[in-house]
């Protein structure tokens, strides 16, 4: 997003934090914020108007998705998706077993997830990746074990954008699933790329995925978990039963139709936009490394998100970089949002083998849509010229 | 709500199963959806925008509910705060003890958490309440014992209307606690009321209480739990740390913006719509039991919500009522909307000691702002001849 406040050009590059709702996905809620109020649990008419665009828009999200409709559960977002699913499957499956399987790149609404069922008695292992933040197969594979219930591992990583061979995953599970005699569930944390890339859940062979729709351009407060047709599931929220039981709240009415609105739109231009943020991306990595020394891209160069670029630089500090960009009318991410207050270096940056001191000048910038060229090249030069200064305070060089 | 669609008048008299949107709190919302989009965990300024925002809001709202702003925590609604509120105290304070007490006509949210942790080995007690849907502070004393962790009444009943004691109820229970040494969380369900009853948090005394924003004419999505300072609490959605560690997730900014400027409205209008929807309420009691034989009003006639009709008729089916008045253009409800599609009978009616069959008649109408006289004219008039019709037909006269 570029827009002029009257003073001067403001660029949007932090996307991967959270986007602007575009204005079809806001078209689309209007009607049921004002005139069509209903719950759709009502059996009179305002009711029913409400119940049947719920329908319609999970069977469109279905769709877009590869999964059956009956499969999309619609819950406040991401991090509630995520929830939902570790801790779903894994009260569920509690006589199978309780190791469960996840990454030390996940977000912390998986890993904190996991830390919490620890605590509970559940054992968790966390599989290291390698400096391009993959995880090995192999790891996955050896991990296994006849207690393992579940494996969380994500489809792309929010902060350095590495995308994981999720469908190569699953088979091997599956293989090591019959050899032990009982099923392990696969959750794949998605929230990071439905919307960018193709997703066919279907084919892709996990047995859950979360997403959420302010990533897309969708409204805030909304995301979805599809859970497989038979996937052992105890719910998190229970109450009214809605949602066949596996999420209950009385729906979000507004937030579901923006969402299927947004994922509908995103998927249609999902080809072209990944086209011009895969240019601009890479040309933002290949003039940073070649303008500025000792100057790092942290994550894998071809299996990654179209939209990330993440970068680490020697003697600086990220919120420094970011402080300035910001005073320049730049907005972009130190690592994920979440943790942006956060003085701890990242756990992704960790993982990947950076120094403490490397992770802690981590700078995301993340494209969208509306990112131009004209963005990218005056982000360059702001940005490198700002690393050179601040190289050359006196404060700096240790 | 009345509104003219162009076959007649419509009458919406669903107010307890969900509202309208207020144009208002549309109005607050409408900047948080199109341009100040930021994420409040950002640090650059689109971010910081949010966060501001947020912030103000907690203020509000801490303000018009008599807590602190650190006590507010946003969730996804009534439903969520119920099963943050229940679980998160009772896995929070398993070394005291595995004892809930809790009634028979709660919310499903607030039973079925209940009964998913008997499931998890905590004993629930269900207590009993009389032929208004009254507790008997008695039987919560009697009912507390050396393990016992939590307490969970509700406000206000959203069936039949019935506000409990729950000062009174706290007073006893913090003399129990001091007995068997330590504390026992109490938890009360006001998603009913909160908006309609004047609620100061602190002078209650509970220790935790959850609202819903689109009860009182706020948006869909959001709602809060209020959660007194030091209480035990395990958080039910964990990950970003977002809401000091209680609930975390990108905050739903406009859901926030919008359930504040709802809220600040309802409390200033309180009095007087109150006044206006007890005398509407009453006229509707009066009328139909005077000239509908054989039928009942479920619920306490003083301790009632201002806005909340229950009655139930001899020889009916409450669906087929919901039917003729919703061809008449008059939209009720059976008991709760999240279980009107359930052909059990309410168990909070059944709780009350009406039969099954009795039960099964039931008509809820919850009166809003806007419900005027002609429409309390012409339900009447609908209603009272639908009734008649309905029992001489010879289908229904066995």
């Amino acid at each position: 997003m570029n827009s002029d406040d009257g003073n001067g050009k403001l660029i949007y590059l932090d996307h991967a934090s959270t986007t602007p709702m575009r204005s079809e996905a806001f078209d689309a809620m209007l009607p049921f914020m004002r005139s069509h109020f209903g719950n759709p649990s009502s059996i009179h008419d305002v009711g029913q108007q409400a119940r049947k665009a719920v329908d319609e828009s999970r069977e469109k999200i279905s769709t877009l998705l590869g999964a059956r409709s009956s499969e999309i559960v619609f819950t406040s977002g991401g991090t509630e998706s995520d929830n939902a699913a570790i801790k779903g499957a894994a009260f569920a499956m509690k006589s199978y077993g309780n190791h469960i399987i996840t990454t030390q790149i996940e977000h912390h609404a998986v890993l904190h997830s996991c830390q919490q069922l620890e605590r509970f008695g559940y054992e968790v292992t966390y599989l290291p990746v390698n400096v391009h933040g993959m995880v090995d197969i192999e790891d996955v594979k050896n991990a296994i074990k006849p207690t393992t219930i579940l494996i969380s591992i994500m489809m792309a990583n929010n902060e350095i954008g590495t995308i994981q061979p999720i469908s190569e995953i699953v088979e091997e599970v599956n293989l090591k699933s019959e050899e032990i005699g009982h099923k392990i569930i696969v959750h794949s944390d998605a929230v990071q790329c439905v919307g960018t890339l193709p997703i066919d859940f279907k084919s892709i062979g996990i047995d859950m995925l979360s997403a959420s729709a302010h990533k897309f351009q969708g409204p805030r407060g909304i995301g979805l978990l599809i859970i497989k047709r038979n996937t052992p599931f105890e719910p998190l929220l229970i109450g009214g039963g809605q949602e066949r039981d596996r999420r209950s709240g009385t729906e979000n009415v507004p937030g579901i139709v923006g969402m299927s609105k947004a994922l509908e739109l995103a998927v249609i231009e999902q080809n072209e936009n990944n086209k011009k943020t895969i240019y601009l991306r890479n040309k933002i990595i290949f003039e940073i490394l070649n303008s500025v020394e000792n100057s790092y891209l942290n994550g894998d160069t071809h299996n990654r998100l179209p939209n990330n670029v993440s970068l680490c630089f020697d003697k600086v500090e990220g919120e420094t970089i970011l402080l300035g960009l910001n005073f320049a009318g730049i907005f972009a991410s130190s690592g994920s949002a979440c943790s942006s207050a956060s003085i701890e270096p990242s756990h992704v940056l960790l993982a990947i083998g950076r120094s403490e001191e490397l992770a802690r000048s981590a700078l995301r910038i993340s494209l969208g849509a509306t990112t131009e060229i004209e963005d990218i090249d005056y982000l360059v030069q702001i940005l490198s010229g700002l690393i050179h200064k601040m190289r050359s305070m006196p404060i700096m060089a240790d």
